[in-house]
Formats: structure tokens, sequence, C-alpha cells
């Protein structure tokens, strides 16, 4: 009989190549799974709900496997935390139906992307954050962000490096996108919307910041979006102010299903 | 016509030999120093308030140096922060009175120490904060705390390690030891006092720490405190949770004389 465990896991992304495995560097998933060939000896394949670039963060990466023995969950937790490097925390181990699939199950995603919003960034942040020394004009990337907010063909905000060969929908329902000022010029930017497409936030990002800077138009964005063509934006923000946050797998408001849209294969989309 | 001009500096201690300089490794000091070396073409001695230890942090280290030219403050901050890793930040600089000394001026000192609290620690933290696993009783930490506040003798918390010759006053007045709850298992210990012995902090910290575990009576801080007995104390607590946080150099109500109560020169006491 199967067995289905899912994983939530915390890592701090500045020396890996990203969540998935490389031929030539290190991943966090090779690592999990040389972890866990480690103590189950056999090789187990870990699903991860998000591929997250080289130098993202996650406080709330989603994994799966399955295993044929039924598996002391604690103690999986305790080995697996004692066998990998401290910057990858394995923060919780749930039994889960064998159904789920923590990518192809996922209704939602939330991510964070942090500035730091002044002359000199602090040494505590600055593996965490981009600094961002210009004036941030607010209002207007308020409006910028709520203009990308709803269910739009987001394209020309997709690098085209698809997974697989099936098309991917590009059509996304963003939910919310919040600006936060915290303490010590700190700025949060809260991405949350039932999937992203790959470098999507970080173009998004990018893109604000140009807005933000008086380089761009606040009502290019209508434009941007409507032209369905990568150039049309701008450049990728950098990966290590970008978190990924949490991903959502029951019912709730922001659901607007994939396939509903674009009768696209869910698990064709790739994430970043 | 001499200036002088005051630092209030930031950086991580994770990869540094502590402030001092030291023979055979890096400190923060030195590279200070070496930057100032680049900029004004002459040795320019580098007065800090504060001497942590390796491995210790700060927020708000304090730092003097005088010059025979009159300098362009924003400039030689932006750079020095230029010159300097991204792991040290020049915060601030102010012209200050050539009778300002950032050591012998100073009139108290606040310092944090961030423990996790829980079964395994998020990747964020690690490098400052100290992994804490164990149950933390509260009550007792708290009424142990409160025995160190006030004015005492601190003799059994500090390391023999005098800088010169003279004698260090060992009676120190501590307004507060706060104990902060904050999110995701993180705990803030705020100590905030005239002054600080050498490693007093960490000794004090690994003592209340072995309180919390059960390992030690709360009333043994009164007889530890009567001992004036290093061996009395517990163990340090690792640098990587501290936190030099701010010094003070105005008036306030923590003020407690140093010379009042034991005569002895301000400018030998080694703060940790």
């Amino acid at each position: 009989m199967q067995h289905r465990y899912k994983f939530i896991i915390s890592y701090e992304g500045t020396n890996y190549s990203g969540w998935q495995i490389q031929k030539k560097s290190i991943s966090i998933q090779s690592l999990i799974e040389n972890a866990l060939l480690i103590l189950m000896k056999k090789k187990v394949p870990l699903i991860g709900a998000s591929r997250t670039d080289a130098g993202v963060h996650a406080l709330g990466q989603v994994a799966h496997f399955s295993s044929e023995d039924e598996l002391d969950m604690g103690k999986l937790q305790a080995s697996l935390n004692g066998i990998l490097p401290k910057d990858i925390r394995i923060l919780k181990v749930d039994k889960v139906p064998l159904t789920f699939h923590a990518r192809f199950s996922a209704k939602g995603k939330i991510y964070h992307y942090f500035l730091s919003n002044g002359p000199y960034q602090s040494p505590f942040v600055r593996k965490h954050s981009l600094h961002f020394p210009h004036k941030l004009n607010f209002d207007s990337l308020q409006k910028a962000a709520s203009l990308l907010e709803g269910t739009h063909d987001f394209t020309s905000f997709a690098n085209n490096q698809l997974c697989g060969s099936a098309a991917v929908c590009p059509v996304k329902t963003i939910k919310k996108i919040g600006i936060e000022h915290l303490e010590d010029g700190q700025v949060r930017f809260v991405f949350e919307a039932d999937g992203f497409l790959y470098k999507m936030i970080r173009n998004m990002m990018g893109t604000l910041l140009e807005i933000a800077k008086g380089k761009r138009e606040v009502e290019s964005i209508k434009e941007i979006l409507a032209a369905k063509n990568r150039k049309k934006a701008g450049q990728a923000a950098p990966a290590l102010g970008l978190f990924l946050v949490k991903v959502h797998y029951e019912s709730s408001s922001l659901i607007s299903s994939m396939d509903s849209k674009c009768k696209a294969p869910l698990g064709s989309a790739r994430s970043n």
C-alpha cells in the first residue's frame, strides 16, 4: 500500500541553483531527495509546488513524495533536518491522500518581494531584499499595481521557458498586489494569485520599479498587457528579494480554475 | 584646527573577529580605519564605544575620529560605504565637539539578545539568533531577570580580561531587562544599563537560560551576585544572538555616573 506525505519547507535560496534538480549545480530538491535516499535506502522522487529560481527564497514551499511504508513523521522531520544544511528546514510533515499533488492540486500562491528603500541598506537584509536607493513614487506604484490585479493574459510578463511540450495557459487571476511600508525603509510587495507564469513576479516587479522611478507611465501597464509581448515589459527584478510564502490547496475566494479559462493542462505551468 | 566626527555603524559580526583590531584576523575597526586611510591619505585612529566580540552584531555602534580638515560628511559616508563590504554600513555621520569621546562620553547602552524558541530554526535567523529548542519557563525567566535589574556588583558575570592596567568598576546599574515574544517563536531580550562589563550580557544570558531550562533556581541569582565569583554563574551564551543596539550620550533617566560609585577611570571599562 502507498502512503503520501506533504512537506512545508523554508529555505534561503542564496546558495542554490533553485528548487529544481540541475545537472551541474546544487538544487534544494536534490539535497532533500538525497537526504530521503539516506533515510529510506531508496530513491524517492520529490515533487515541489513551485520551481523557484536560483536565489529565490521560500517560507512555505510545499512538496510531496510517496512511500510504500508508513512513516513516523516526527522522526522523519527530525532526521531530515539533522541531515540537511541549516539554510533548508522542513517546517512540517503531514500525511495526505494519494490524490494530493503539490503542484497540480495547488489553487493559489502568495509571494512577497522586499525592497530596502533608502540610501544605504542594512547588513541584515542585504541577502533578502533588493536595495532600491531611488525615491519611490508610491502613488504611481499603487495605481500601476492595481492595473495588474484581476484576470489578464500575462504573456508580456512571462519568460518563455516552458516546461515540457504542453502549452501554458497565460491567463492568471491576481487577487491582490499589496504594498506595505515596514520599519527601517523596508517595503513589502504581496502578490496573491491562482498561479504565476515563469518569472512573472520578477518581471512585474521590474516594470513596477521603472514606474516608481518615473521611467515609465502608470498607464503603460494596460499597453503591456494588451501587447502579449515580453519585450514590452521591464527587466526582471533580481531574485534575492523574492519569497514563496504560501501555497493554497483548499477552496477559497481567490480560486478561479485555470481549466475553465484555457483548458490547458495545469501541470505544464511553470511558476517563478 | 581639529574637527571631530561621529559615526553610527551597523554590522553583521559573523565574518569578523570583533570590533577591535587583532593581529592575525580581520576586525571591523581595522576595515573602517583602512577605508579612512584610502580616503584621507593618512592613518586615522577610530575609537569605538563598545569593543564587541567576535560574532556579535551591531545596529548602532558609535565611533569617533579626528581630522585636521573639515570634511564633507555626505561624501565621506557615501565613499566609505562604497569601499566597505556590505556587511558593514556607516548609517550616519555627525560633527561633534572635540570633547566628545565615543567610549568615555557614553552614558548608557542597549543590547538585544535573540532566541529562536522552537524545535527547528528558520533559515533566515540562523546567524542572528540562538536556537533554543527547549521549553522556556517564562515565569522563572522574568523573575530571574528582575533580580538582575538595579545597581549591583556584577563581578560574577564578568570575564576578567581587563583592558589596560586600571581597575574596572564592577558596579553597574541595569535599568531594564525586557523579555518580548516576537513572531515565529523569536524571543528578544532587551538589556539597558549605564554600561556592561566584559562578556557580562552573554554570561547573564547563559545563566538565565539555565534557569529557563530548570537547571538552576531563580533565587540563585542573588547568591551569584553576592559571591563576586565568575565560577558561580553559567556559561556564556553564544555571540551570534547578541546585538549592540544603541549607545546613549545625553542625560536621561538611566544615567548613574560610574565615577560616583567607584572612582575608577571610565576609560578602563571593557564592555562586551
